[in-house]
């Protein structure tokens, strides 16, 4: 494709997503296919000779449109926000345009630095202090997963660079809750600590983790000659965002020498709340921090923050150094392949700079802050309405509720709620995810799309007291 | 951002990018700033207010562009091809224009389903058997990680599920070469092996894996009671392309039950050309390898392949299954978060898709043919010329040369290298990668951008006499 050619299609393309972006209200947010039907609509094998554009153009309308779930819908629901503002969007383009690879700094200059100063902004805009210093991952689960590799790493003190894991005899030990994301989970076992070692720690009434059951934990698992090593608290958890006491924690942490990892992947963004940020209390002694600009705060994804105290320590398990990569400035200059497992990178920091200047700080509060009042008015709703019950409480923008009509219990119960909430999802009029908690399933909603108004979350609450309701 | 000015902002860089690519030949190939240049030039604060698009973009080409090393540039000889053709930038933009996170089949049906179709369509074009299953990753660093993940579940029997890496007695080794990439290494320690269970078998007079030394170490370890678990062999080596005997590397795997992973990073492209499949001959008995079609195949970056002939295995050492995640089709579908590390995943299919139909697998083999033959012409001219010398053989597109001007040796020979490459780098008319070479710098020519023709690699050959063979 030529650069004419890009012109005239590209104009479409921009065109195309505008449209789409304008249109978000028709399209049911579920997409209504069945498992197979896109696939069975695609040729099983790659055309030898070039194709026309207009031709691909017509087919991602016509066969992957259908078989999309729209998340920047402002009746979407569903997970967790994972907003892709208009300007994020352009931001991307030209780090796609650009085609440049960060592999050092001298492979692109300006993808490292300005890297390190959107870092700093975030840093700044959750008011942590100039101690941390961030760098820009695929994913929390990525992020998690180099936290507890650098965690196994401090406690074996650089076991890597002799036996391995192996070698070390006491079982090291990581603590997490079990109201933890699984990627928490997933991290510990991939990192090579074995599920027995990996221990789930009790929460209170508000699904947050005891710091009294860490301690207690910690002390049995010394008594047996075992070595903890690592924490992982969540601030704002998937299932309720509920909130690990991060100060009592560290307390803990600090007194056993033990890694701790804070997982604020989705309540991070709510950080740039002044009034928000207690729920972080006692972060600054934290070893790590995970914020995904990619979910709620609205750069579209991949674009997760990590933050760390000791970057040092980080470079020492992650770096490496072949001579192609090797320049005359190393030394002056951060090389951010030493920062975290890939070697290529994508010029990621534009879409975060784009962002953060096209809408100002102010503006991204204003947007958190709705959403949080939408979600507590929803939940004002639902604790109103007989045989209705909020089941946890509404830290930020998730309420997770029940319908629970007189005598429906166990198993009966849990039929009821996955069944009126497939019907919504079904209907394409919203989408919410239903969820297990204390062992019976509920619903999420999880409010914060960019495009999400009161009267989206309005038209839900109707929309949910019909599926749930009615006939059924 | 409304849709509107989306529309205006985004027609205006599309034309943007279409100048830049119109234009690579105007700009210094390495971006010509020093340490500090770009951050200097950005405020230390975010805005707290809105700024104008505009103000934005002008500090784009203000700020940002002279920090750029331009990889699309056809004059760009460094590293290996990076392409990004303008088709899969129009994909790319798609994928952020909708802004669907592909976490299970049913948060986006079409981004797992075509997925499976266009990795399925590159086994196709690079002749792999219908036994492998393909999933993109983000970088082959990953993908080398994520297979050493799996060869060292598959060595214990899942000690993940039990008490991990320190409950296994027998010390577990992996083989890499001396010339494989620095990501091997890397994948090896942060999966836990220890350096010291990292072997590194020695390499024959063309830089490839000795299968023989293989052997012997394998028999070496076992006879004092070490585990081996896992070899990674390269198809294409970072330094000169050389080629591992993936045939028999294989029957030492198979023989004693290792996992084989074969990095095809760089010259698993070249497999769409039949006449280089003889390169990984034997490939059917690999367990897993990665190729980047982020690289010279060219589709914009992040794209890298993975393929698995046991998709089982995989999953069941990456899979997580949290009620949030579980839907009624579960079973039926894939949920490609289970195939690798992070559970958030952008819609990179689309990128792929439309770079495959846009040029047809006919022009892109034309294209690699093209770099091939300008590559053997460099190759041709530099063993003509008094005082050079080619250092290894050209297999696919990377030149390994030195001028070695009569009576210098030694660390005298380096500082000549390593100086003339660094002029022509900092001249901005090309931009080469000097490497170690048997302890001795040397120069790689990689030849493959996209926009390169053999004039841009005739010119290259007078600048590199020029600057190596004049006053200096
Ligand atoms: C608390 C928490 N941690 C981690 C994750 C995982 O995020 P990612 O997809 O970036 O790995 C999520 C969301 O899915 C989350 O809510
Ligand atoms: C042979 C080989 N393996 C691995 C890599 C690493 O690639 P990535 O940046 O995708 O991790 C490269 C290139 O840098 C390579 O040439």
């Amino acid at each position: 494709m030529t650069p004419e050619e890009f012109r005239r299609f590209g104009h479409q393309l921009v065109d195309w997503v505008a449209d789409y972006r304008a249109g978000l209200e028709a399209h049911p947010v579920q997409a209504p296919v069945a498992p197979g039907e896109i696939r069975a609509q695609l040729p099983a094998s790659p055309p030898d000779q070039p194709e026309d554009m207009q031709a691909v153009l017509a087919d991602l309308d016509r066969i992957v449109m259908p078989g999309i779930t729209h998340w920047q819908s402002p009746r979407f629901f569903g997970y967790f926000p994972a907003n892709a503002p208009l300007a994020g969007v352009l931001g991307d383009l030209v780090s796609t345009g650009l085609g440049v690879i960060g592999l050092s700094w001298q492979s692109g200059p300006a993808v490292t630095e300005l890297e390190e100063v959107v870092t700093d902004w975030v840093r700044q805009m959750v008011g942590l202090s100039p101690a941390w210093s961030g760098v820009i991952q695929d994913t929390a689960s990525t992020s998690t997963l180099v936290a507890l590799l650098c965690a196994r790493e401090r406690s074996t003190g650089y076991a890597m660079a002799r036996g391995g894991l192996q070698a070390e005899a006491a079982p090291l030990v990581v603590y997490v809750c079990a109201q933890s994301h699984s990627s928490v989970d997933k991290a510990a076992l991939l990192a090579g600590f074995g599920r027995d070692q990996v221990r789930l720690v009790p929460f209170d009434d508000a699904y947050a983790m005891r710091a009294d059951a860490l301690a207690a934990m910690v002390e049995e698992d010394l008594a047996r000659g075992w070595r903890p090593c690592a924490v992982v608290a969540t601030t704002g958890t998937t299932a309720t965002t509920a909130v690990d006491p991060v100060g009592a924690i560290a307390a803990v942490a600090r007194r056993h020498g033990l890694w701790l990892h804070v997982d604020a992947a989705m309540a991070g963004s709510a950080m740039i709340l002044p009034e928000c940020r207690w729920m972080w209390d006692g972060i600054e002694a934290a070893d790590s921090l995970v914020l995904n600009a990619h979910k709620w705060l609205g750069v579209p994804f991949d674009c997760s923050l990590y933050f760390v105290r000791d970057p040092q320590h980080l470079m020492r398990v992650m770096s490496t150094n072949p001579s192609f990569l090797q320049s005359s400035v190393d030394g002056q200059v951060k090389n951010l392949r030493d920062w975290g497992i890939p070697l290529g990178r994508r010029f990621r920091a534009l879409k975060l700079w784009f962002v953060i200047r096209e809408q100002g700080v102010e503006a991204l509060r204003a947007r958190l802050r709705r959403d949080m009042a939408n979600a507590r008015w929803l939940a004002e709703q639902v604790a109103a309405a007989p045989g209705w019950r909020v089941l946890a409480p509404v830290a930020l923008q998730t309420v997770c509720l029940r319908h629970e009509p007189p005598g429906l219990e166990g198993a009966a119960l849990d039929a009821h709620t996955t069944g009126w909430a497939e019907r919504i999802n079904r209907s394409g009029a919203a989408y919410l995810t239903p969820a297990v908690l204390d062992g019976r399933w509920m619903v999420r909603v999880s409010v914060g799309a960019e495009t999400t108004e009161h009267a989206h979350v309005a038209a839900l609450w109707d929309a949910m007291r019909r599926a749930a309701e009615g006939p059924g």
